[in-house]
């Protein structure tokens, strides 16, 4: 008798963006006529830039003849596209990475849902609370995550709270821990870790033989000198971190699906006897069996954001976005709101007034501005009384959302 | 300390295809000015057909501009697409399936080495053998697979042989099996079932609460009417069978990355309390979880196989390689080997010689005719004493490929 794994049933039955989904399309229903602005789901508005959309044209046209045609690339990523990463995602900061440590992906979510695959069950993670919920999820589905209480924790992840109080910069934890996920510049709350905040993370790693899972899908988006774009910008991070990239928000690339994990070669994990076995070709067989490489034409179109023309096109599409980020927390502090991110990221994350819930304010932003936000506590217990914003709007429709929203407070 | 998923530790530590990439590339170091045929590696290698590339100039072109511009899609897939595939490859032969009952993906190989996180770790897994590698593999790394043998099975899987002296037909367990994989039109053995001998799997899942994960990548290549395109022209087969479905081999996607998966309604797996638990809603909640969406771009690709002019470019090609098929096996059975498949299948099961091992034909096959096989036995004990050849390559090559066998042989 086939039976099913039951850590899935666990699972709250719906995903946060379906419930938002739900509750705008039954405002929609009883309010056909009216104008919604969404700021809620993180997607992109701006389209390709131009060298990307060349550089697609063109590998489409090399797909049409035989010479030129490409069959089944390498499951790591084509040496064009890693060695463009290597080149200018690392070593202009100064980080050598090899090219086998570089594996080109279909988009970070795949990588951050999948690399828990390598290690134990049983061994226990530790998540910045409010979070992106894949990591918990994806954790839940193996059992790993334990069970869930009445207060919406589950018994085998430790949270460290990031809110107001505490400036956003999560504590280290006091409990073993054994994999900490970090995602910086964070999403949700569009806080950003100083290179001296993220080292103290790298040294507890490190003096802890526990793993970093460290998301930097929204390192374009940083403007500080002191925020550093990865992790390898702090010594040590080799021996305990993985990061996972994603051109979606650098590039636009939601609906072209490419990013990239790095996994060095000194990081490694232990076998209950301490024999240490390095992560890196474990990732690699992993890949090699589940996975048959991105799409060529994603990794040519990812390529072009390299060229001197593409980065600037790509930089002119973030600072677009970031203007509309500066606005809003100008606007929204105007108002006498608390908004907190937005520096170094594409979201605000807003205090709800007078301590209302995030899904009360979320209504009142729907039914009274007809703006979409997501409430925070969608995102994890410490999100309660926040709700997330994102600035990837139209400068237009920001704007229009942001006089609505001034209207209504 | 993070502890590491030791079940990576008992997979072999290569892969078959880069096995054989070893001993081809230490040939050629030493052979530097020889030319090699490959008929190993079952990659395509005629261009995509002008109706793919049209759409994909097209779909370039709207991502170019801010109104057509689309982000993140459904992580299911598009409707255009799935309503394609339900008018095209199921109305058509008279099986009605829902929209929601078809997952798009980035090709086969994901969705059968993920679908097994559904089903609890301790299940029995039953698989025709020879076997494509990725269904054993993906369930060592999750421990269902038990411990490897001297004898290189394991311990809890089911081997069901196929080989001439069954005429390449599994016989149906005699012990409890949980899932059971089959590839029909069969890789690597090139062999197919007929509907009778199909409907025997589905009767003896619906009695034995089994499931089945069906692998119709090569479903295209039929040519005989008693030949199943899909296992829902079997009755009953909605409540035990999943199905993926590739467009690699059908219209040469090995670059480009497109397939789907589906996963009936009625579909089911129990609790260890005997309830039943749907896997279609499962499913899409792994999906939504660590799946970001198929690219919009291989999605519109895909589209355009449905179209007249599309249906009639991809048919040739497969024509192309179906006469590449037939001509080997005339060939090489007038030389005196046995072959077996390539009816209803691109690639081609060669009985070696005299009892010769899968490798020692290999090696000979490489050193005096310089083509490359694949040997048999990488695809599973069963395997032993053949090897694979495909019928992807260029009529001018193929041809090449059986003057230089009929003369070293």
């Amino acid at each position: 008798m086939a039976l099913v794994n039951d850590h899935f049933l666990k699972l709250p039955n719906n995903y946060l963006f379906a419930d938002i989904a739900k509750k705008v399309n039954a405002f929609k229903a009883q309010h056909p006529k009216t104008d919604i602005i969404s700021l809620g789901i993180g997607d992109v508005t701006q389209p390709l830039c131009p060298a990307v959309i060349e550089a697609l044209h063109r590998a489409t046209d090399e797909m049409g003849t035989a010479a030129s045609f490409r069959g089944y690339g390498p499951e790591q990523g084509y040496d064009f596209l890693r060695d463009a990463i290597l080149k200018n995602d690392f070593l202009a900061r100064g980080i050598h990475l090899d090219r086998d440590e570089i594996f080109v992906n279909d988009g970070a979510k795949s990588d951050t849902g999948n690399f828990q695959e390598l290690i134990r069950w049983d061994n226990s993670i530790a998540v910045t609370d409010p979070i992106y919920p894949v990591y918990i999820d994806s954790n839940v589905m193996i059992g790993r995550a334990g069970v869930k209480g009445d207060d919406g924790r589950w018994s085998n992840v430790i949270y460290l709270p990031c809110t107001a109080e505490n400036g956003f910069v999560p504590e280290l934890p006091s409990q073993r821990v054994d994999v900490i996920y970090l995602c910086y510049p964070n999403n949700p709350t569009g806080t950003a870790l100083t290179r001296d905040q993220l080292k103290l993370w790298v040294n507890y790693a490190i003096k802890n033989d526990a793993l970093i899972f460290y998301d930097a899908a929204y390192e374009a988006y940083i403007r500080h000198d002191d925020v550093p774009h990865s992790i390898y910008e702090i010594k040590g991070a080799r021996k305990v971190a993985v990061e996972f990239h994603s051109y979606s928000k650098t590039a636009g690339f939601t609906g072209v699906r490419c990013g990239y994990t790095v996994v060095p070669k000194e990081i490694s994990a232990a076998t209950l006897t301490g024999e240490r076995i390095a992560l890196n070709p474990l990732w690699n067989r992993r890949q090699c069996t589940k996975f048959n490489g991105t799409s060529y034409l994603s990794q040519r179109a990812a390529e072009a954001i390299y060229t001197p023309e593409g980065r600037q096109q790509v930089q002119r599409t973030i600072d677009y976005y970031m203007q509309n980020a500066a606005h809003m927390k100008e606007a929204l502090t105007a108002i006498g709101l608390h908004v907190y991110g937005g520096n170094d990221a594409p979201y605000l994350w807003v205090q709800t007034p007078g301590g209302m819930t995030s899904w009360r304010f979320f209504e009142q932003m729907l039914y009274n501005a007809h703006v979409v936000c997501t409430p925070g506590v969608g995102f994890g217990p410490s999100g309660e009384g926040y709700v997330r914003l994102t600035a990837f709007g139209s400068h237009e429709r920001t704007e229009e959302a942001l006089d609505r929203i001034a209207r209504f407070y």
